[in-house]
């Protein structure tokens, strides 16, 4: 049986505000849920599930403590679930603790301003499927804890570290780094000497790279384009760029 | 002013059924609507749009009945609109004509149940920025006059031509085309010989490619996995096997 406050403090954790208060999120869903609880990068608060979910997969929580497992009704997941039906589970996790950036390693990417949840989970998966496990996001990219981020990363978001900082900043900080951004008028992957480390800059959904940030970077890397599209989604253009400088190498 | 059937009649074009009855579907936004308009691969039936943005756009309508062009109020503008403002115009365009596919050529996607609309307004952007200018559907694939394809899509839509058939009938028809299925489980990109013409199936988003579709398929290809994500989005990972067999060879 849930209580009204707990009701609202879940359904709280849907906005950053609160989710920067309490230093919590919400996942939901079977399949996300034990692979966040599996995974081990995120501390589970609470799991919100029905009875019978809850049988069939007991012993993956002997580390929860019985407390923390609640057991609820249909009519109450409805309420603190966010995402359609049907849904048998919704926990709470703990956020990471944020660490500074460690250097750049091999690959890396940089984000300035991506602003749609559902792009970032992809970059985030498409990050982890390529081997990339870090991403410096700029202040102004969407939080990854928002809920359709974290939906949409699948587990990777406990496999790839982000970090929100000014991108400049970083830059300047990383002398040793060849930094590209990506651009609709730069060279193509194959035609840039491989060097190590590299991090690759991806623009926000309509205005792209910042041109201040352009001018801070070692080069432009494009896709090259053999159709008529103005642009490829933000997305998109990341997973086409890990591809060509890491497995297209 | 917009008379209730009219704004009816828009309304109803957000359905399937609605669209296949009267053959029309509906965009948004000055920029697809102007683009599509110049695109000319759909014939414009009636645009609906603020009077400012008429008077500024003006000639862009030339060939336009001027019985067509409805100057409407915001609030007329926000009753018949799906996306989120600021919005200045709505345009209802006519379907093409299904023609039956011509036979593939060069590079061309087949899509298994691909239900996400945004996951099909990606692909078809990404088709139409690597050149591949036909995408075969499988019947239960997301109509591509969906309007939240019709938006993601920009004005690639009028480029790249879509066709919803059986896909096993289509290999059956197609016996000189290397089909290949992309699976979590086949040879990467690289390693599979170049030959002319080329279909690549992509998988429905939870299912992956059927196995009959495997079965009749000459091989299998996978994009190769360098880390630890379990899948790709279906976008993403048209996106990745679009290069991989246009410029990545």
């Amino acid at each position: 049986m849930l209580n009204k406050s707990t009701i609202k403090y879940i359904q709280s954790l849907q906005q950053k505000k609160f989710r920067d208060e309490h230093g919590c999120f919400v996942a939901e869903g079977p399949k996300l849920v034990l692979e966040l609880i599996d995974g081990r990068s995120f501390e589970c608060e609470a799991v919100f599930a029905l009875p019978a979910w809850i049988q069939s997969n007991h012993d993956r929580f002997r580390e929860l403590p019985a407390t923390s497992l609640h057991e609820i009704q249909k009519h109450e997941l409805d309420r603190i679930a966010a995402y359609a039906s049907p849904n048998e589970v919704v926990a709470v996790f703990r956020k990471k603790t944020e660490t500074p950036p460690v250097p750049c390693q091999g690959l890396c990417l940089l984000l300035d301003d991506i602003r749609d949840p559902g792009n970032l989970g992809t970059i985030i998966r498409s990050a982890d499927w390529f081997g990339v496990n870090q991403i410096i996001c700029s202040e102004q990219t969407v939080d990854m804890y928002n809920p359709k981020v974290v939906q949409s990363t699948m587990a990777s978001l406990g496999r790839v570290n982000l970090y929100y900082t000014d991108l400049l900043h970083w830059i300047g900080q990383n002398p040793g780094c060849q930094v590209l951004a990506a651009t609709l008028d730069g060279t193509a992957p194959e035609d840039i000497p491989k060097s190590d480390p590299t991090a690759l800059i991806i623009g926000n959904e309509s205005a792209g790279v910042r041109e201040a940030l352009i001018n801070a970077s070692q080069g432009k890397v494009t896709i090259p384009r053999l159709g008529m599209a103005e642009s490829l989604n933000a997305a998109t253009a990341a997973a086409v760029l890990l591809y060509a400088f890491t497995v297209g190498r």
